[in-house]
């Protein structure tokens, strides 16, 4: 923690600053430089409530902390990558995995069919929409405890592990018994209480990033997750709002490289739901697998335009299979710089 | 509903849109220019399924609605403006409501210190935090019940109303038996499972707008509430996220004027979340006057530095005081400006 | 400077860092935490060099300036607040500006028809565009030396002193013949070709903030004017870039309180281009004199919807007259404020 | 162009749109929905001034336009791909160009082994600043016509091509006579003098995105070069300014295949400004490989901590020839995906 005094400061606010700091456990080293006094608090813990009491302190003109507020998520505390595995498909290992599905469970028959396409095709899991968050409350919410049913079905058919949607901590226990993976919307990733459910769901969970959330943000949620005992978590890319209005959101693809370094935990990347626009994806997750990522979520459905949502972001089964085929030279690329890697 | 084909649409293409269109039960209209046709769909309605069907349909360039996907909260709907009560204040109507009171409760003492204090200087309600959202799992997470029974004691003491926030579907009905109004933070404008519980909680609601939140989605997320039973809704501009870091947030004062064009719900603005700093709350608490908000929350406490949150935020009940001096020739000119205002 | 070394950098990289500031000459101060090093370089000057080294050398996580990295605007330099003065108008003084006009000059006639009337109804300067910056090719460019002459002869009927744009530093000595201040607009905030010039032009200057420019950037390149030999600079924040769309820009109120602790400079408030909506700039002004800014640009155009440019933002002469005369009451306690403030 | 009149707009308000639309040539096409009356205005050519008319008429709620306001750069003007040629490289044509080089050119010695090593590499182009454009004006500003000589020489002993920036108009012959290439940074995308002057160079230009600029305003600066008479003009996507800061400013790769849709122009990436850190560009370079770019440039330094500037995103020159090595395979996948591709 490095807290920078006012030029002015006078000794007493210094000092006063100093016991503070004492009184919270931290060693004092103080510096007194040509233009102000800029004071270093040492020790291991957690910073923050000091940090903030010291914003608040007379004299301080900022208190900064300098290690990571998070720690059971940081590399720093695990060097070595994490394996999240779910049955038929791991991740942050050395497949890169890639999970396909519409993003409403509509109908047994949409649902059938497209989890039989992407299968064939080479997707390892099925995501699909029980519970829906709808910006509208007019808009479609989800068939909620008959989708699950029909996800159950849809991987028993087809042998695809299933992630979809928990959008409450009551309903963790509902969702957790079908789904394979529990996925985190961008709108709950600082949903608190759902979070802490999480940590005893007994299942692995995709923690999708907020669409104003900072990286750091994004790692303290996940911190809170791991924190309530489980440490299942993969992360996921999926857009953050901007300006830009050529695409629903912005596809943070930096977010991959930035969180190898700051975490242990896989990375998966969505270009559907970043990008808004079905024609973008292809290109997109052919730049996902460049970059490193640990998987890609894509949306497909039989009939874009009858979709119940999503529509315009959403693959044809046609359109999918053609992209698969596309990448395979890329995921053999993306294999071969894996097992060369060690952990760096 | 406005359809632009792609230039170079075919016939067919065109055909099949309109074909849509009528299937959904609006009327089409279709605009031959010398460019591109243009498809006009007429019809009342919820246009958003059309809407996202189309988006998905061969050779459609756009589909935009015109209309506002809110009705119940939108001044096309009710002119007159909503007054929300809660005991001792009237939101929306002849007086500007000064919300006052800690980050969070933290203690018999803190609490009461403050209510006192800020009662005296002309606060209609008591704020504080029993439930607290933070970022990191380490932080201070509230008093939870505990902190909910010190803000009854403080409403016995002071005859202040109080808001306290509720996160959580599951804490609806405990935090509505204490509560006067139940506060939605930001994090969670659009935690769905939430907002219909609000929606039969039987207590007036502030929403507070999430940080990267348009004020259409602000709306929407209002219209969750109202539709699911509770017309008792006000609305909280607290800072938007932008690129600037200066400030915490970035006080979107301009949402004010906006909101009262667009809504008949009452806007309160909170410039401490805002902005992050003390010193910065008195001029933009008179600019919050000034451009004709409905009311002002403000963060006080007996010793900021002390705080277990927000400190650096927190005013000084001396401060306060100030403040609310300063503020008195400024709420004379909006209570005329009121007096004389007819529904605009 | 603040130097944070990666946890495990080895002793040969600090070693080497420490090195590196002392070669600069800066003293070192190394703090070994228990966690990583920490180092501290002590010394005054310009410190972006040695910043940005040490960010590329090996083993450094991080290296931020402590001290702000401009001097000559900082109210550290000058504690006392900068007058600018023009003809019959002072800027940071004990009267609030009111600066109106055609977003561009379009004729003799639009020109001292809008001049004539905000001089009646008491704004002291006179805006207009010759030459316009537009963001197609296609737009209306501006009369260029024709526009200037016409603001000639509207000073020299209405006594209103002019400002007006200049877009190139070629331009600078041909516009500050004519105008009395010299504007320089969001999209050259950082043409630094043109901001040197500025600095021997000898006419006072607007430097409006870049639509996604921090306020540390702004002010930056109010140094820029000032280092190259003019002082007389005035900031004008007239909206930042974000992601809401209800507004053109989101107009960032609270960089005035947050520009009157950092400088000593003048600060006007543009509302017009902040929201591009003519009927949110009165409540938008009461609110710029209520926060405490120096001053207030707006739009003003006889018959709005015939302007060339920006009409939709653009006030008729009557909206005009109506907000300055509601403005009354909120200048007096402007007034009463200024001649009770001490520096602070 | 459509315009949406306002709920219980008058007919005399609606007759007086149709009547301004036709005033401008346009053909009017007037629809009565159940709610509101929307208009179309139909005709071929440039509707903005039209546009912002109606945006301030009487009882007009919006008015967008339909079509692009570029054309020249527009795959709707000109379907087939453009290609770029400088001396040794074609942009937009079957070979991906790599440009290297130091961010500011130094000295001779500097620059020469840059450049010489870069070549060796597979660089196909040299960047160098001559004259920079920097936030600060105590920062270093570039050797100006001293550096553009050392270009000169570093492209007569490697025979790269070569491209700098240029920052004025004034300055656009003297840059034009030594480079091969003009570079128009992201703080002059909109400096429409230098736009309009560059229209006359002679030399292709190289037109850097705005922080905040979004892809249709990217466009129309391009539109202002080519309409000024020089067709050969490459756009570069290089960062653009968001909340988040774990990087310098967020890699918006989307843009590649969104301006494949919308432009002919070719389009390279500068992973290196997006991010501000080398450590996170080879894998953003794999992915721009991927995407489908064009090009890519990166900055590159002997010695990056002794870089005058951008030491933290400069690669080594070792750095550089690991990536060039590792992109290979990369590289032969996008040939092969080029040499299929008929017109998309």
């Amino acid at each position: 923690m490095i807290i920078s005094m006012r030029l002015g400061a006078t000794k007493e606010q210094v000092d006063h600053v100093c016991q503070r700091i004492e009184d919270f456990g931290y060693k004092v080293h103080s510096i007194r430089g040509e233009e102000r006094v800029v004071i270093a608090a040492l020790g291991i813990g957690d910073v923050t409530h000091c940090l903030e009491s010291l914003q608040a302190a007379p004299g301080v003109e900022s208190a900064v902390a300098i290690s990571a507020p998070y720690k059971l998520v940081s590399r720093q505390f695990q060097r070595e990558r994490s394996r999240v595995q779910v049955d038929g498909a791991v991740f942050g290992g050395d497949e890169f995995v890639v999970i396909a599905g519409p993003c409403s469970v509509e109908s047994e028959k949409q649902l059938l069919t497209t989890a039989t396409a992407v299968a064939k095709a080479g997707a390892k899991m099925l995501r699909g929409g029980a519970f829906k968050p709808r910006t509208s409350p007019y808009d479609f919410q989800g068939l909620e405890a008959e989708g699950l049913k029909l996800l159950k079905k849809a991987r028993e058919e087809t042998g695809l592990a299933v992630i979809t949607e928990v959008m409450s901590n009551g309903d963790v226990g509902l969702v957790a018994e079908y789904a394979d993976m529990l996925q985190i919307g961008a709108r709950n990733m600082q949903n608190y209480a759902l979070l802490k459910a999480l940590g005893k769901a007994g299942k692995p969970v995709m923690l999708k990033r907020g669409l104003s959330s900072t990286i750091k943000e994004l790692l303290l949620s996940a911190e809170y997750v791991v924190s309530h005992g489980n440490p299942h978590v993969i992360l996921c890319e999926r857009g953050i709002r901007t300006f830009e209005t050529a695409t629903r959101n912005t596809f943070d693809i930096g977010a991959v490289p930035v969180l190898r370094e700051l975490t242990h935990l896989p990375v998966v990347l969505d270009p559907a739901h970043a990008t808004g626009k079905s024609s973008l994806i292809p290109p997109l997750a052919r730049a996902s697998v460049a970059v490193g990522a640990d998987g890609l979520m894509v949306e497909v459905h039989p009939c874009p335009e009858e979709a119940y949502s999503d529509g315009a972001q959403s693959l044809t089964i046609e359109a999918f299979q053609k992209m698969m085929k596309d990448l395979r030279p890329y995921l053999e690329l993306w294999k071969e710089s894996r097992s060369l890697a060690v952990a760096v």
